[in-house]
C-alpha cells in the first residue's frame, strides 16, 4: 500500500560529452545525492549501462528506508531523440551513439520506469518546474553556448511538436538573407553562438580597434573567450559592450518570433553567459520591448536561469516522475 | 435522454466588416443552412444582437425535428479577443466595438452555449478540422490578404498562448534590420501584405520595368491589385513571377521560424492569393526546403486551404461544439 505522505524520488541522468552526472531527486526538486562518472570510463552502450548501474547503487543507498521505491529514471542526452520510443538518433559529441534504442535497455537492466529526452528539453523542464520558471505555466528556456538550444514548456509540460523536434530556437532565422548553414539561412545561432561572438571581436581587434579585451587576453587573440569579453564589458569596455548589445538584439529578434507565435509568459536564459547580469539582460529587455507591440511586451518576462549545472539532473528526474 | 445517434449542430457566425455571415453547421462540418446580414444593418451591440436573432430564427427552422437541440453558437470577430471571457478588446474595421463583453450578452439573449474568438482562429479551426488540415493533428493556418493572419492548431485544438494572443505570424520578423512598424521590425506582413506587394510592383514599373501588368492595368498603376499580378504571373510575366518568388521566400523565412519552434505537420494557406496554385506553392515549397534542415523539411506539408469563405462559419460553429 502506498503511503500518501511519502515523497517520491527519481534518478536524473545528465549524459554529457565529458561527464555522466547523476542525482537522486525528490518530487520537490531537491537533490538528495549525487554521482559523477567520466564519460570516457563508460564506453559504448554496455559500458554506459554498467557505469549508470554503479551510480544507481550509490544513489539508492542514500534514500531513507521510509521513502517509497524509486519512481523512475530520466535521462537527458546531447542530441536528437524520439521521445515516444526513447530512441537516440545521434549524439553530437559522443561517438558510437547512433540509432540506439536506449529506453528499453535501461528498463530491462534496472526495472525502472524510464524517460529519455534531449538535454535542453530536460533542462527546460527543470528550470520551468523548480527554477526561474516555476511561477509560469508557459515558458521558453534558452541556453547560450557554442550552440543555442531551446525548450518550450506549455501548461507546465514540455512541448515537443509533431515529431519530437520542436524548440530549436537556435535555428530561427533573424535575417532572411543572412549566413547560410545546414539549417537554412540567418539562424540565431550563426550570430550569437560563442564562437561567432568571439570571431566578431577578434575581427574588430584585427582591424585595429582598441579594447581592454586585448590586454585581458595578454595580446593572444586565440585566448579570447566569451567569459573574457564579459569581464571586459563589466569594466566598461566599449567593444565588449557593443558585442553584448549586438547579441541582445539578435536574441530579441528571435524572441519576438517566439512571442508572436506562442506567447509564453517568460523567457528563461541559461548557459555561462546568462550569468553576466545587467550587461546582457538590460539590452535584451530593451531590444525586445522595441521589437514587440506593447500588448505583447508588457506581458513578457525575461530572466536568468537559477539551477545552473543542476538543471539537467533535476529536469531528467522530473521528466520520469511527470510522464 | 440524449439520443446517441443524433447528430449535433451549432450556429457559426462570421462577423466581418461588410457582412455578418451565419450558418447552421453539423458536427461533421456540413453547412445545412445559411443567413447573411449586411453589417451596416446591425449597428452597435443591440442592433447586432437583433440581427443575429433574426438570422438564428431562419436557421433554426432548417433543422430537422429529429435533430438534437442546438449545441451552441460560435462567433469569429475581426480583432483582439480574450477567449476565456468572450470579451472583445477592439475590432479593427467595425466602429463602436471596443471593450465589449459579448459572450454573456449572447448567452442571456439566446440561451445558448457561446464561444467568441478571433476570426483567423476560427478559420484555422475550420480548415484544420474539416478542410485542408483535417488529416493533421498539428497544423498552422495562415491567411494572406491586406494583413497576414495566423492560427495554430495543436492536438486538434486551437493554441492561444498565455494571454489569447498567440499565432500572430504576420508579425514574425524575417529581417531584424527591416521595415519598422508598431509591431516591431521586419515583420512578415510588412513584406507580403497585399498593399506592400502592389507597392513593390508599382515601384518597379515606375522605374521603367517592362511588364504585362502595365497592360492588364490599362496603364493605370492605381488599378493594380494582387489578383492582377497573379493573372500576369499565370501568363509568364517575368516581373509578376519575381514578385511571387519574393513573396514565397518571405513566407518561407517566417515558416522556417514556425517549423523550428513548434514543428507542425502542415501549413495551410488561405486568402485570395492562395488560389494562385503553382505560381505561389512551387516557389514556397522550394524556398522552405532551402531554409530548413532536411529532417524538418521532409516532415512538413504546405497546401492551400479548401473551405474558402466558409472556413469562418464552419470554424465558429465547431469551436462552440468543441470547447
Amino acid at each position: 500500500m502506498k503511503d500518501a505522505t511519502s515523497i517520491r524520488h527519481a534518478i536524473g541522468v545528465d549524459f554529457g560529452g565529458t561527464f555522466i552526472k547523476m542525482a537522486l531527486v525528490s518530487e520537490r526538486g531537491e537533490i538528495k545525492a549525487r554521482a559523477k562518472i567520466p564519460t570516457k570510463d563508460a564506453p559504448g552502450l554496455d559500458g554506459w549501462l554498467d557505469a549508470v548501474g554503479r551510480g544507481l547503487e550509490q544513489l539508492k543507498d542514500k534514500k531513507a528506508p521510509a521513502d517509497a521505491p524509486l519512481a523512475g529514471i530520466g535521462v537527458g542526452v546531447p542530441g536528437f531523440v524520439d521521445f515516444e520510443r526513447g530512441f537516440i538518433y545521434d549524439l553530437a559529441n559522443v561517438p558510437g551513439w547512433t540509432n540506439v534504442h536506449l529506453a528499453p535497455r535501461i528498463e530491462e537492466r534496472f526495472h525502472l520506469h524510464v524517460r529519455v529526452d534531449n538535454d535542453v528539453n530536460v533542462m527546460a523542464l527543470g528550470e520551468c518546474t523548480y527554477g526561474a520558471g516555476r511561477a509560469y505555466q508557459h515558458a521558453v528556456f534558452v541556453t547560450l553556448g557554442t550552440g543555442v538550444g531551446g525548450g518550450i514548456v506549455i501548461n507546465n509540460q514540455l512541448y515537443r511538436g509533431a515529431y519530437s523536434m520542436a524548440g530549436e530556437i537556435g535555428h530561427v532565422p533573424i535575417r532572411m538573407d543572412g549566413v547560410k548553414s545546414p539549417q537554412g539561412r540567418g539562424g540565431l545561432e550563426q550570430y550569437v553562438g560563442n564562437r561567432r561572438l568571439v570571431e566578431r571581436v577578434v575581427q574588430a581587434l584585427q582591424q585595429g580597434r582598441a579594447s581592454l579585451i586585448r590586454e585581458l587576453a595578454q595580446g593572444d587573440l586565440s585566448a579570447i573567450t566569451v567569459e573574457l569579453i564579459a569581464k571586459a564589458a563589466g569594466q566598461g569596455d566599449a567593444l565588449a559592450l557593443e558585442l553584448f548589445d549586438f547579441m541582445a538584439d539578435c536574441l530579441a529578434a528571435a524572441f519576438a518570433s517566439v512571442a508572436y507565435l506562442i506567447q509564453p509568459q517568460a523567457f528563461i536564459i541559461g548557459g555561462g553567459i546568462a550569468q553576466s547580469g545587467a550587461i546582457l539582460f538590460d539590452p535584451l529587455r530593451r531590444h525586445l520591448t522595441e521589437r514587440l507591440s506593447p500588448v505583447f511586451a508588457e506581458r513578457i518576462v525575461v530572466k536568468p536561469a537559477e539551477l545552473g549545472n543542476d538543471a539537467g539532473v533535476i529536469g531528467a528526474a522530473t521528466l520520469s516522475m511527470m510522464e
